[in-house]
């Protein structure tokens, strides 16, 4: 299994060398290197991929040293990363990321499930994944995340999915796990922002429709995109068939771009993704 | 060559069973026909295409009687259609348009070319496709409409396709021309209306952009929609690359729509279109 | 729910008319009608869906009146089609499927699975689906398949589905079930016929891999295709990651034809399908 | 304008280090790098573009110092490429290709067209651009090719595309110019090789038909792929329609693997591509 470094710092001559000379050095066996420079931020992102033994908390600390001021470094040791996953009614998303986890498609562990309607604990509970079933009705936004939060620090999850979850969530949630909340949005951001995009499509008349994996930050349907899918559509499709055939959409994309995520792919910066995929 | 029936009216029992007994009457022989009820609307539409000869002005009549009452009844004549192409200075789309009109890719000649620069008058000139030049500094919108309108009403066209005219038209005009005006958008409508589109979606961080083709209506970017298609980008691509990488789906797109209804096989009703391809 | 007529004979002038006529002079409520002349066969494709009342088996009787000679007429009352899968060791076909059943996201039951390695019972059984092993080794074919007939029989399922079924069936089998055994074949057919598509796809350094859903005959990856889909690979995708990202294709292109196949769309006739999709 | 550095070498440690040791030795501003390492042939293949003044010559052979024995090392500078194009009778391609020439839509020349009919003329005179007929009825393959040699000679361009160009060439001449030639093959390859690809694919009964860019080798239509892309058809479609469509596919995949060649982003090794776009 391999070991990842992510690198995101600003750019300048001389980086690419000066990195893998460290890797070198350490005779390490480097299996795949991306690099991308942002001309116009002026920003350096490389992922490198290592096998081989290696003091990883000596080896940042060399990065570190040859890289400009305020480089972030991340390297990331080869393993399933924990998945906690936020549902409300819908299945299609949630089912097969059930199916991805119990046979190890993705390299991650569903730790549990929280819907805020109990639709959905019985498929949980035929592959013995906890479901916890938190209802937001007759709570404030912050109380009913408060109790998110409580299981979620139970966890201790890498990753919150959010596989159609159908709430808002507020600045001080989704700030403080920047970064870290993947949603799956059922349109082609930006079209058809907010409630019903579905039903936006069909008024307009659309021959496309789509759906958008993304971070979530506190901008509503704003946040970094990942992974965006289309499929074709036609007069003659209702909301409804809209709504089913977009559902394949939904699922696969947010597959796609939990696998970039799980595999290290993904560098955040500003409100875009880069991805070395 | 074949005769084109386009029937749109309100729904009731037994109109595909009248209107072909109209045609079987008549011997005449039905090639394709393809039906839709829009079921919110209450709305038949039709359309037949069919070989053989007939007199035209009396199956029309034959047709109304058994309608119900306002039905809309086209019937078209084999043979190419005439088209009038505005530009502003963008080629892709009027070189692809001029090659399969020479080449008679598409049932449709090019009459004339209006360009409110003077940019695209070589092709023209090599192909011997008449080109106006009509600048539309200096002069109010409906200074410049009205030396448009004295143009196009010398060439009587069938349909006015933009594209890539880069100037908003009046009420007036799109009213007069309403269902004959085709316009290429440089985006995947509805999102980035406007200005702008690639930068838009280069500042947006999206994964895939796109292009529509629809119908001009008095409501800017908001028309009736005959074609989308998208193509997918990442953070590599810079707005230049994009605005590339787009004009061949602008191009590919605009010419699918034309075919389309270059065919007879678009229905518009309120703002949607019903495609029979 | 919908009642379809299926009809498929040979083309003369005024069938639709005819059969329009008979669904007029019932009062049924027609909903859609789609049809298609395969002119190079003189052959006549007719789907209608209707609500309302009526004694099919007279309906059926009037409709053969108005047909030329051998006309196949199919009358489908409205309700769930039940399935039988068979199953080697992949799971990702299978567990979209069964999850499509349970949510009811497709008109069809799973009324069994037969797998000829035990691999895929855990799901079945937590799903509540009877799961029979039927090991093929130390079996010549034809016993092997006696023992799928017997399993068969006891269902009587309206249609098989290979989701991933690694065997080769005998002309005997595929002869007897014609027209309703699904294959799901892991290649962009007829490219890469056989076995170990994947490799052949890596090999020849393709850039696009597919799936293809079709009907078997008793000629090997030759029956009548029903879908296909294709997605990007590039010279970064081993063998493993091919298949891999395959497996999402060939579960999206089998539930998109058995969607099709459950809704009555889909004609076969000699070695092609017709969809009215 | 960036120069390129083009490396392809047997693998091992410490290769991208040194590289860009030389880059950064030099004060080149390196715009891009991109590597990849085919570690069943245990191969590297790097792209680097930068910008400034350096002698290339230098260069070169410091390059060469610190790599493996045998390393391919290829330095080009900036500027556009001279392009041959071989045709037959179909314009749809050849009018593609001169407009985004004519227009500088992609670094090239057209140089000169040759066409073994003279249908292709007038659209080369129109732009001024020197066509060559040479006809192949009445002369062995090897003088046909002669005579084509000696036009080529006299241009000396960086490649040939094979536009649509309907006549098998000779081992000797595809060696001659190998990795040059650049085909557009009228199928989704490996489906469908040899003659007459759509009525394959029309009578097959596929629902997706493509086009394949590659490289020409002595071996027919199995040369490297550059680039496929495809389109979906059905029951409907005609075998000419299926060609029609097929050619805007066609024009779409030759004009990408075009771009690709030109910008000094395909390397071929053994029968495959790899792409750095």
């Amino acid at each position: 299994m391999e070991t990842i470094i992510k690198i995101n710092c600003i750019d300048e001559k001389g980086l690419i060398h000066k990195i893998t000379g460290i890797l070198y050095s350490r005779s390490l066996n480097v299996t795949q290197t991306s690099e991308f420079v942002d001309e116009t931020a002026n920003r350096f992102f490389m992922r490198v991929s290592f096998t081989g033994d290696t003091e990883l908390s000596i080896l940042g600390k060399e990065l570190v040293n040859v890289l400009p001021a305020h480089a972030e470094v991340e390297i990331i040791k080869p393993g399933k990363k924990k998945v906690l996953i936020l549902v409300t009614r819908e299945h299609h998303c949630l089912g097969d990321l059930i199916i991805k986890s119990v046979y190890h498609d993705l390299p991650f562990d569903i730790c549990g499930v929280i819907g805020n309607h109990e639709t959905l604990k019985p498929p949980c509970d035929k592959f013995d994944i906890p479901f916890h079933f938190e209802p937001s009705t007759e709570l404030t936004r912050l109380e009913h995340e408060a109790k998110l939060n409580g299981i979620i620090s139970s966890y201790q999850p890498d990753l919150l999915v959010l596989a159609k979850y159908m709430q808002i969530l507020t600045p001080e949630f989704t700030t403080f796990y920047k970064g870290r909340i993947i949603n799956i949005h059922h349109s082609f951001l930006p079209a058809f922002i907010g409630a019903n995009p579905y039903r936006q499509a069909f008024e307009r008349g659309v021959k496309i429709i789509g759906a958008t994996a993304h971070f979530v930050t506190d901008d509503l349907d704003e946040g970094p995109i990942i992974c965006q899918e289309v499929i074709s559509v036609n007069h003659s499709h209702s909301v409804k068939e809209m709504s089913r055939a977009g559902k394949e959409v939904e699922k696969a994309v947010l597959a796609r771009a939990l696998k970039l995520v799980l595999e290290d792919r993904v560098f955040i910066y500003q409100n875009k993704t880069i991805l070395f995929d």
